[in-house]
């Protein structure tokens, strides 16, 4: 039991990380450190550190405010915010490292430049949600993309193929939607909150000024800017689910349609056969070795040919007239000639003058 | 890299707007402005502008309060209204011209007009969202149309092709519900918060008496006006997307009991045929150059086609008569007379009376 | 354009009334009144007064409070409540004259009686909304009896004609219930809103005692009570709703139950057809212009007869015991028993005993 | 319409109800009481009293607390509690009267028993809560029962019949699951309410000890552990519709894919019988009654049964390969391999690596 | 009914327990203590113990927070804390030993070192909430597998047995969200209860130092981190969820279109089968004893066999090329077409260009 223990013991994990100094400057470079001088240097418990140690698997992305530093682990970025220092944490798989750079240049660039008046740790946080927009707003293109073309596929044809494509579509677009929902929350859960809002003004913090009440416009300004942003992905992604979704109710419809369809045919070519199996019953009656007293009757032979043709096409256009009466399948129904408006979507008067009114008053 | 990220510096991005003036009369039509220029001027930040930037996809409105300025961004509408002035960006690929050409003509003719009592910068809004709800409710009637007779159509037959206009309706019935319901939030965002409809007295502010606590009867009587409409136009396509589903869904169950019968009636046929089959086989066993003995019997021809037909008939009509009844499919069952009372929509009473009760207390 | 615009003019506009007076006396039936006249009267803003111009159609139903009057707004009913005065408003098309009448005979009655203790504005509002809760209870037992006698009698056979009523009544149910809902929904709203509770006491506010705080009991009662009755019926309405969609699921089921029965059956007539079928190629095959060497053999007739006839007999029966292997379909398999405990639904023990625990801590 | 309204006058109205006095003993049994009477007496509102009149259906379950008593009408307890006698009214149509007697045997038990502490009224609460809970359960195990043995017998096999009491049983829970819903939320609504919870200290009031703020503990932990009871019923039952509803889904799979079996079984028997008839029509040519030149060839008879039982063995056979080749359905599709994964359900990292990277900076 | 009531007497219920002192040693093991003199000892109220009696269904968890105690009843744990004492009450029918026993032993480890700064309590809490999370995470991994498994099965083929396991694990999968749900819920209860985060220190309460306000973080972040990680559960499962869900419809879908499928070779071989059946019928024609004037003619029978074999072909490559154009099924129709853009996806414009407008202001 000891051993099995030991294996999760936190205490020697090493953690990967680049570091940036209050300058913007990339000092460390994938720096390993131990997790425990981590959570002792900047004051954090232990166990806020386990969401971002990447070999735990982690779908909820969180935002936690803590004394001295913001704790951001959304999608592909994790990373320590503090007024004068940013940590960013490798992610073990994430092959992606073109993204990685552009955010790490992105990042650095914004951090030496202080022309737009946000603090330190603000202008971190802007990187860090420009570079998750981006990633989500490319995939949200990617997906938006694949299922289109799949859809103007299926209006050529609906065969196998493209309906496990369509499985595969619909699965991705599900994970992605609630990724995508889930970072929206996580935003929205921040902006809720007056208390954690105040907190992450670090740097005023820092320098003895800490916020209250709720006099945070820029923080929030800069939020609500990307939960909008977000938002609009969600609501793009929530019009292809939609979309999705309504092609294969309909594409349910069609193939019952064309079964239908199929059928009748089938059913076609089943009652000329059976026309045709009536014919061959009388005519092989006929070639029974038994004296029918017709053998050598002249007309005999064109007169049978004549009947039984006849009454295979009198048998095969009964039962087509039967059939083609069955296949006309339309809404419209004796009930509503019945009622003599055939407009049942109009607004319905209360159906109250038959009725028996009681007194109003109780 | 550098190359790409100048792809998007938005210095020197120009936007085109219609400048209005404090006396409702067109200044500019079209002009082009410096996005920085604008964002100096209005003292708004370049990111809310980013949204009135026309290249960028917008589904989600919005409606923005800053410091001297309200961000309109719905549907065909960008505008920045300002207590003096009022602002309409121009949107690339709106063709709708004659919609923005009505809208500016009210515009100005709203602005101009004092008789109402409100000032400024909400006659500009009461006209905006006239043309938005405007807009709305005139695609509303459109769909309604469309869907409508499409349903009407579907009275008389389904095929194909409605049911593949039926998936083209239902996709932008699913859109502009989401459109509508969009513009429902928006509205009531502002409404619930009391600082933005505060901060929306743009020409109290700047006469140097900002409004507090929650006297704000005017504004909120003409957006809660507007909001109700909204909320009309979304109950409205709720009802016609109601319709849609349980057409669909009836549709399904109409082609089950359609193909139901199309299968009873190819088993008529298909017993029919096998009913022949069998009496061709008893011909042909008399067919075979074998001697039977009955050659030269004068009845034997008669007989045997007298008694095939008759095994004929026989076959048909015990096939036909165990078809009949596997055909009736009612929801009543043996189960339900077993009960004996075939109201299964009643009250059920608690059945209690069987059990064993224990005490009450604990 | 300018004429266009005039058509929507509303300054010309007359409204149709009947005006009861404070000691509940019909002062006016019908008289026309312009809707300037009305908004300056009354104070109020004519925006408010387009939801009662009865050409505008008009789904979401309103309580407004304003100043001096109350706007009510629902379903048939449309009508203007002051401390002295009840307008009620004609609805075009509504042709149900005998509700309308009760109606009127019962607000009159209400208002004249003094005995309840409860001021003129909400005697006029209690008779308002029982005629409201009246209207939706009797449409509700209405829709209640139609879609019981359809299920009834799809409990006997399930044809098209039932589906296709199936379908116009789901739709009515669905449009009632939403109207239902939103006649709730605006009594909660009212309630919500102490400022509009209190507004609404418009006596006192006549009298110079407006209300303030949360000491409105009287007319909290009141709405409570109506709102409960309203819960009532869309509760009511929600399990019509949920028998109705159970149905058609349960439905959808048996018609493929059904279909697979069909099927069995044609393959039971197929698979005899392929009997009788293979028998009559083998009588053909002796029956060929060849020599095969038995034409005179005294037993080869009954002889191939009787062969023939067991290869159909053996045919069929192999056919259809494989058949009836296919055709059952129970939800028990071989998985099942491997697990050999068959008992699905019971509450599962976590499964860890085989895992390899970590340890606890982090 | 004098008449008419006098059928609802309610003054008149006669409610039987069993009264128990301040120490438990039940003073009446069944006795009439004027309704007026009772609403003048407890002072209570006569529309209060509408929802305990038995005759007017009544799903949604109601705690009124009023001055000097708690109304209380859930499921088949109408009772009207106060700090000093409890009123337990009739319930036309209640045969369970087991259910009944226990639980008054109980509540009289309780009332006496004076050792826990609690209040006249709080007792009188707790013993029909316990009824309500109690009854609730029996039905919540009977259905699960019933629904249980449903599903288990559906594990042998699918007809008609079980899936006919499959749709019975699944009004039933939903009519149930509804019901212990609207008991939870009048159980919640009235723990919301601080107001409410003290106005039920009907001892304390009635000793001129009115309660305020929210010390109202006892209470609170009273209602809140049956509402926890409830709540473990509607998740029970939320538990065993997810199971219906899942079943549902799955049998219509199943059937779908029986039916793609009996399919797949009737083409093998078309196959074989296209096979025999092609056999056939050989040997009908060669059956005709025209010189074939073969006639007195002594193999030819033999030749041609060879050729022809070849034909009809090939014929099956190929027809067979093809099928049996469309048998085969498998999600896995050419597609996937092409990704060359085969792995849909992982994590699917961002695509960006092909994208060009537009600038982060807006 | 004494006796029956005397069946569920709580009184002499005896509940099995193990017990833990202030310095975390186990004292008793599954020793049996009087449920009243638990509840009497350590001032809980009977009735909140029968959630710990292990005899009652128990779905829903809870952590109610007493005076001097916190019962906590979260899946396999059911435990009562209190400041210098943990009871932990055994569960019948719990037979994963192994987990509870690894609990046991984290549990004493994390109540003995104090290094971690919590109190006793929350320690105790702690080592609760670590097992109830893993043992979450591990049914999670169990079920991703079992069902991740068998998804990929269905990659092969589609059959009858996959299915049966689908549903069984659909419903597993069922029961084990809505546990995992409760779970979070009730974490979330307690952190929404600033009362209750308060009274939880008992530690500081025992000390005579009752905690108030919303001084309470380090509970709130110990809280917190294990409602992140059930969250992330929860949105995993909902996930797994959804893959099911998709590939259901999908399924569906695909088993639709086989079907499709095998019923167009279905028709393939019924046309084949009447052209070969036409072809007998002629050839069975001339096969009757009459005489057709060409039985000597020496071409007469390869005419005839060239003529029929001619009309089988014919008839077959009509019916063949009917079926062909009738078994494509796109989406795309004349519809489209006529509207000649294709792009159903696309933003639609507002449909104002035709339409008549009316003027904007009301």
């Amino acid at each position: 039991l000891d051993k099995v223990m030991k294996g999760r013991q936190p205490t020697d994990l090493m953690l990967r990380c680049t570091v940036l100094d209050a300058e913007g400057n990339v000092k460390t470079i994938s720096g390993q450190f131990r997790k425990t001088d981590l959570s002792a240097e900047h004051r954090i418990n232990p166990r806020d550190l386990r969401k971002i140690d990447s070999r735990v698997p982690n779908i909820v992305p969180t935002i936690l405010v803590r004394r001295e530093a913001i704790l951001v682990n959304i999608l592909h970025v994790r990373a320590l915010v503090k007024a004068d220092m940013v940590l960013l944490f490798d992610t073990f798989g994430s092959t992606d490292s073109r993204l990685h750079s552009v955010f790490l240049y992105h990042l650095e660039h914004n951090l030496k430049s202080k022309t737009t008046g946000l603090p330190y740790e603000f202008r971190a946080i802007e990187s860090i949600l420009l570079s998750v927009i981006s990633a989500l707003e490319a995939e949200m293109v990617f997906i938006r993309n694949l299922v289109g073309g799949l859809l103007a596929e299926l209006e050529e044809d609906i065969d196998h193929d493209r309906l496990k494509r369509l499985l595969h579509y619909s699965r991705r677009l599900a994970a992605f939607q609630s990724r995508a929902q889930l970072v929206e929350q996580a935003l929205e859960e921040v902006l809720e909150q007056d208390d954690d809002l105040n907190a992450m003004y670090l740097t005023d913090k820092k320098e003895g000024r800490p916020r209250d009440g709720d006099d945070h416009e820029d923080l929030e300004f800069l939020l609500e800017s990307f939960s909008k942003q977000v938002e609009e992905i969600v609501s793009e992604v929530g019009n292809i689910d939609n979309n999705v979704e309504s092609t294969q109710e309909i594409v349910e419809l069609i193939l019952d349609a064309n079964r239908n369809a199929l059928l009748g045919l089938d059913l076609q070519v089943s009652i000329a056969t059976f026309g045709v199996g009536t014919g061959a019953f009388i005519a092989s009656l006929l070639g029974m070795n038994l004296t029918n007293h017709f053998e050598e009757h002249v007309w005999a032979f064109y007169g049978m040919t004549g009947i039984s043709t006849t009454i295979v096409i009198i048998m095969s256009f009964m039962g087509l007239r039967k059939l083609a009466k069955m296949r006309r399948v339309g809404l419209s129904s004796t009930f509503v000639n019945r009622n003599g408006n055939g407009k049942p979507k109009r607004w319905l008067p209360l159906p109250l003058r038959g009725r028996q009114h009681g007194g109003w008053w109780s």
